[in-house]
């Protein structure tokens, strides 16, 4: 009877352990999200002050990637979980990886921001304006899939990131005409494509984060296969 | 006594597994490293038939990555490794993901010598054949760290790093007065700068990878941190 209730506490407190690291990833997830706002508000108006303080904020981002890290592997080593809870456990130290990354991409945004040159580009800042805000709908969303873990959103949020593709190959069309028409403009119109890049990589991002919901909730790994097996492997 | 037999032999049994597994890694690594080199080829004499075999065989490299990860679960799953056992799953899983994207940056580097356009940029070319092969002793010597756990290795060529961000800052300069000589060149020389950044990508994962040797070794996250405060916590 004392096991019994000694096993109960136990998986009491592992389950708190791992409702933790749940909500610390969606923190960090919080942190990410405004971040990329700010970079790209920081852009649309050329603020380099709201620019620099993204550009700071950025080792928080980091220091969360480590402590969260460092919590799922003291768990794994404590814990010993198995099935979904190792999932979960996995998914996790992969997700925290993709949020540091698109926290890099948001101090690259910044970057441009700060640029002086940047301003004579003003019409190509708006396209990336535009680019950027779908992409933060799309973090949004997967942060959203990620906290209900939510399988099909999740397929649908991956199958979605070709529109995020299609509008980046806009503009890096548009970035050539710039270019093509005012030779002198390249270096300044080169910024703007690393910024346009930056952006591109956060819809990637997503998508990882989106077949870690997927991998944690059917207990399929489903990166490099179709949607086709996806679905009919998978019963969405 | 018996007791004692089957513990050894269990243990017997997941040496062999964590052998495996970084026999494994190694042989993708190899791979990869093999991929790289034929990218380099295709793209310095244009040859896109091997260029097609890169892109072809870059399936592999992704089927291994989703092989080894699973043996990884499982050995965690079912080994229940703790301290440095459990670091080198960790440790292996991570190195993976970074073997993976670099064999996407293979792809990336044959995809530019598929395009006709760009022949007319041949000293282009040579540049970047130049930094690849750079980068590729620098993904050599980092499977060699790999191999023989060696952390001061790592450590060097965590450092190193920083040539191949000159040489490709360098590439990028060359690449702009091109555009500038010929803006109707702009978008075949854009081409290339792809391939000149997935280059220079291969080098950040083979840091990324470096850090994973240094913390399996010498037990703690290097990531986000100088290398001031590296050289003077961890005793190298």
């Amino acid at each position: 009877m004392e096991n019994m209730n000694l096993n109960k506490h136990i998986s009491g407190q592992f389950n708190a352990e791992l409702d933790d690291i749940r909500n610390r990833v969606l923190t960090m997830g919080g942190l990410v999200e405004r971040q990329l706002e700010q970079s790209l508000d920081a852009l649309a108006a050329l603020d380099s002050e709201l620019a620099q303080k993204v550009i700071e904020g950025d080792h928080k981002v980091n220091g969360m990637e480590v402590a969260i890290d460092e919590e799922c592997t003291r768990i794994i080593a404590k814990r010993q979980p198995a099935a979904s809870d190792l999932r979960l456990v996995l998914a996790i130290s992969k997700t925290i990886t993709d949020l540091e990354r698109i926290g890099d991409a948001c101090v690259k945004i910044a970057k441009a921001a700060m640029d002086k040159r940047s301003k004579n580009q003003q019409p190509l800042l708006v396209s990336i304006e535009n680019m950027g805000r779908h992409a933060t709908r799309t973090l949004h969303s997967t942060l959203d899939a990620l906290a209900r873990m939510d399988a099909d959103v999740a397929l649908e949020l991956h199958k979605e990131d070709i529109k995020l593709d299609q509008e980046y190959e806009g503009i890096i069309r548009q970035l050539m005409t710039y270019m093509m028409a005012d030779p002198r403009s390249i270096p300044e119109v080169l910024d703007v494509l690393w910024a346009a890049r930056a952006v591109e990589r956060v819809g990637d991002r997503c998508q990882n984060i989106c077949e870690y919901i997927i991998y944690y909730v059917k207990g399929k790994d489903v990166r490099h296969i179709s949607y086709e097996e996806m679905e009919k492997d998978l019963n969405f």
